[in-house]
């Protein structure tokens, strides 16, 4: 049972997550728990995970945070509610997770200020999301952009450099899982991500 | 003060470790990250750390599972016990980690059943290590083994199958960090490293 | 045309070779060209192709060695020999190639000596794959093993270690391309590769 | 003796380059072989090298393009024209290569119309280098810029796209070396790079 997930290091298995076609994700595992590391969350922590699509990393940083800590969850599209949904029930974090449909950057505007903003992309309002996401941001807080565009990583690092935000860190991580065939171990690529992270001053 | 570390997550920068020449590591903080979380981690588990070197591992593993769990770290050589010692005080976790410097696989045979072995390597011994660690794990315990070399990872893989372990998980993982220049962000390979993870059946 | 591929050095689009679902290949371009390289051809060479599949290597290597040269391209499986006979004409170098359907080690016996041997895999016969084709390699021959699981690599090393072969360099390549997509340049990975190569001493 | 180095394809060892610690490169002969292949070069073709460094991949495209053809070879260091004066001598190509020392992108206007041109970075003066060598390439040319920053990367796609070039192929590379210790082969990575190429309409 998912819910039985109480392992105290972020790491879900990615197949223990309700999944759909039309929704990306979950962020594979161990994307994700290098990207909750970099949030550095506490118990008690803020979240806001902005573009949810399927819950992965608003059920991770919901089982870091809880009890007393929050997850805002927000995405655009009706299908990735449902799934983030889902999972925050299958994983039973329902009383930490705050699930909104709504647009970004405007939906950022009427949460309360957090510790931690996690952007999964962002498109062509990506500089918008960074400009909300710090003004949202406690002093201290962190921001953490997974990019998968080659553009996103690029704008993402140049906008936190003109807010002032300190310790920008940029990780490049290609991981390849080892499948077991007949005559060995087949080595199978997963996309390459750039995972920018940085303290707001 | 590195004492203050009191992320939920790992993933200590490196640059709070204290570090030698004369030993390896610390493993980078994002495949410290990667690693605790393919051990599986609860509070009050018991975990052997095989080669602490610079007590990376050892100190993360002991914040997941303080205050009632312990770490069993062991190295043979003198310059890494004394520097994952330095580093077990500097990040407060002495009461959670027991150091001793001894040869595995030998030292394996006094310790306590685990929850969770880490193998950093192991040589020409490695398929002993296993072994050894096979026997010690308690029934769906996690062994993680970090191989820098091609040959660590298939017989890792191949000693793994032979004892019957379950969910056998290899990830290959490479990580380029970018350093920010006067031109731009110039991206810096770090070597890679394929974690080789299974439970005890 | 794919017969008015004319330039010099390797490295032929993916897309205009002809291709089988039933048959793995063509080596990625990228791959190809660095193979090819580590071969070090020279007009008039002799070339083994072991397990042509596609035929890739087999168009890229005769190119190399035309007009004096020969690239013999041996395939256990009917589809694959059908398909690199169809690559090899599309691409006009029939005159230098000569493609048999038979099985190695035991196909490489009849063959001429060789100033390279071109390897792809080769599954439980890997060892007697280079121990033959260490046979008849000529002094200062080229092997080249490319290796997509993890075993091969560390069992083609040992070979050829055994067998005293000089310069082993072994390279590992990761790459993604990227895809234009309406946000930006999305990065998509291929699967990694291991290239062994060696001279014969 | 490197003169001797005839083999068809580039691919030239790094360690046959003369090289100074003032000068960065020669470019790994991995991405060396896969740049030239992105040329598509022929016997008597015409190649800027823009940013030439330590000379190899001026005289990889030497080696493709002699007897008839020429590669126009430019750097701002003196070191590095020295250095690549020294190789292009060291391979025997003195006779193919024209090298200037003069600041890119105004010392492509005084260079003849060209089939190729090969950027190696190009830092603020990139979008004018790529707008320059777009004046100067014939129809079908090939531009081939290599990134290792991330922002020359999207700046080029960026700027290549703009200009309507045919084909933008992004191609990122990873590779890793092993190399031989006691106890097997240890995996060293070489910084990525990200290659991308295109054809003039």
């Amino acid at each position: 049972m998912a819910k039985n997930w109480v392992y105290k290091t972020p790491g879900i298995p990615d197949e223990l997550f309700n999944q759909n076609d039309a929704v990306p994700g979950p962020t594979k595992e161990e994307i994700r728990v290098v990207t909750i590391s970099k949030a550095r969350l506490c118990e008690g922590a803020i979240v806001i995970d902005v573009g949810c699509g399927t819950g992965g990393l608003t059920v991770e940083a919901a089982l870091q945070v809880a009890p007393k800590g929050k997850v805002y969850a927000i995405d655009e599209d009706e299908a990735a509610i449902r799934l983030t949904t889902s999972n925050v029930e299958k994983f039973g974090v329902q009383n930490t997770v705050c699930i909104t449909r709504s647009k970004a950057p405007e939906a950022l505007l009427g949460l309360p200020n957090a510790d931690a903003c996690l952007i999964g992309g962002g498109g062509v309002s990506l500089r918008a999301i960074i400009q909300t996401a710090n003004y949202k941001l406690k002093p201290n807080g962190r921001i953490v952009v997974n990019a998968i565009l080659l553009e996103t990583a690029t704008i993402a690092i140049a906008e936190l450099k003109t807010l002032g935000f300190k310790d920008i860190d940029i990780t490049h991580i290609s991981v390849a899982k080892g499948k077991q065939i007949n005559s060995g171990t087949m080595m199978m690529a997963r996309n390459p991500i750039t995972i920018v992270s940085a303290t707001k001053p």
